[in-house]
């Protein structure tokens, strides 16, 4: 009889490493930075609007955010912004597309542990040379069969990639710390969706865990993966 | 007996549809925003050299090139570039973002003619977002067996596509505008590689033809793809 689970998905961000607290880092430098211009606790606010704003046209990922960063500091100094600001924030942009990767608490050794037994992929969105560059210098690559870098994670995505590189979404798993952009389509695509949560994760991420999903879990740490995965099949 | 050729891949920027033309029209706009402070001479190579220093980190596309732009005009003002330039270039970056996709002529008519006898791949580079969208709009996506927007074009990566999606890079060509990035790497995996040059092509991309290579060929148009491949098998 075979397995009932074949494949299993992995985010990357905030779910095999950090990423969100180096957003925060950046934002706390960028409300420093304009702190003559606005009240501080205004700024991230003000910040989110022009990502919700651009998120249509510049999509996921530190590109778009340090544009966003630009635009924000334009509004709130009515285009008064001196150069020496701007230019603080394309540099804090490409230190964030430099930052070294940090790995979570167990995640090579999980994945070591499963690599044998499942197909294992990973499934990110954002920029996809910066991704790239991210699942290099993280050394887990090897663990993963496919590595695919989508613009959205919608229920036909998963259904694709599960299809594409395992046995289709009903023998498959999704893990991620976003119920919004890992859980939750995933199990509307007919896979398992485990949550992992992140201390940080992005506000606009966030939303409510699923009722009468009989496919949903949850887990306090990436190591309890391999029996979970066990117990399912 | 098998054909010779299984797959085809089509490069998408001033391949099938124009994009660097509204590179240069947005270039133009820069120079004109920029021409008080330095000489408009100067202004192109300024940039390109902002987009060769960043091309390491931001990669291709739409969200890098405004970024280098606003960093030129930082450095050529000496940080003293007033908010409404800053300001006009996001506009002008999110205005290429916006801008409608014009096909260049003969593509939609070759695509069809092929679509039916080889496996069509298209392989693009550059923002993943904003080439998703201009894969959909340019109402191509239906000719295509596979989309792949890759990070860098490589041999390795054409080796990679075309193994996963054809019979592998010995049955397979590759068509696009630019030596440097469709033609001779593909050369290199093994396949055939296919010039259609374009008026207009990127300084970066430009290099010489390859000498002594068998399954090199170039076209003036695209609708001779059709006649070139028959012959191939």
């Amino acid at each position: 009889m075979p397995r009932a689970l074949a494949a299993i998905g992995f985010d990357a961000d905030d779910t095999l490493w950090h990423n969100e607290r180096l957003f925060r880092m950046t934002e706390a430098r960028f409300v420093e930075l304009l702190s003559d211009y606005a009240d501080p606790r205004d700024l991230p606010a003000r910040l989110l609007e022009a990502e919700k704003r651009n998120l249509a046209r510049y999509g996921y990922g530190v590109k778009g955010f340090t544009l966003s960063m630009i635009e924000t500091a334009l509004e709130v100094t009515e285009g008064r912004a001196p150069g020496y600001i701007v230019r603080a924030i394309l540099d804090a942009g490409r230190e964030m597309l430099a930052h070294p990767v940090r790995l979570l608490p167990g995640a090579a050794e999980t994945l070591e542990r499963l690599a044998g037994d499942y197909r294992l992929l990973l499934i990110t969105k954002g920029d996809l040379f910066d991704q790239e560059r991210k699942v290099a210098q993280s050394g887990l690559g090897e663990f993963f069969s496919a590595v695919e870098i989508v613009s959205e994670k919608t229920p036909a995505i998963y259904a694709r990639v599960f299809t594409r590189h395992g046995e289709g979404p009903a023998r498959a798993m999704m893990v991620g710390n976003s119920l919004k952009s890992d859980v939750l389509p995933a199990i509307e695509a007919g896979a398992w969706g485990v949550h992992a949560p992140h201390e940080l994760t992005w506000t606009l991420e966030r939303c409510e865990p699923p009722k009468d999903a009989p496919r949903y879990r949850e887990i306090a740490r990436l190591d309890e993966l391999p029996d979970l995965a066990a117990e399912i099949g």
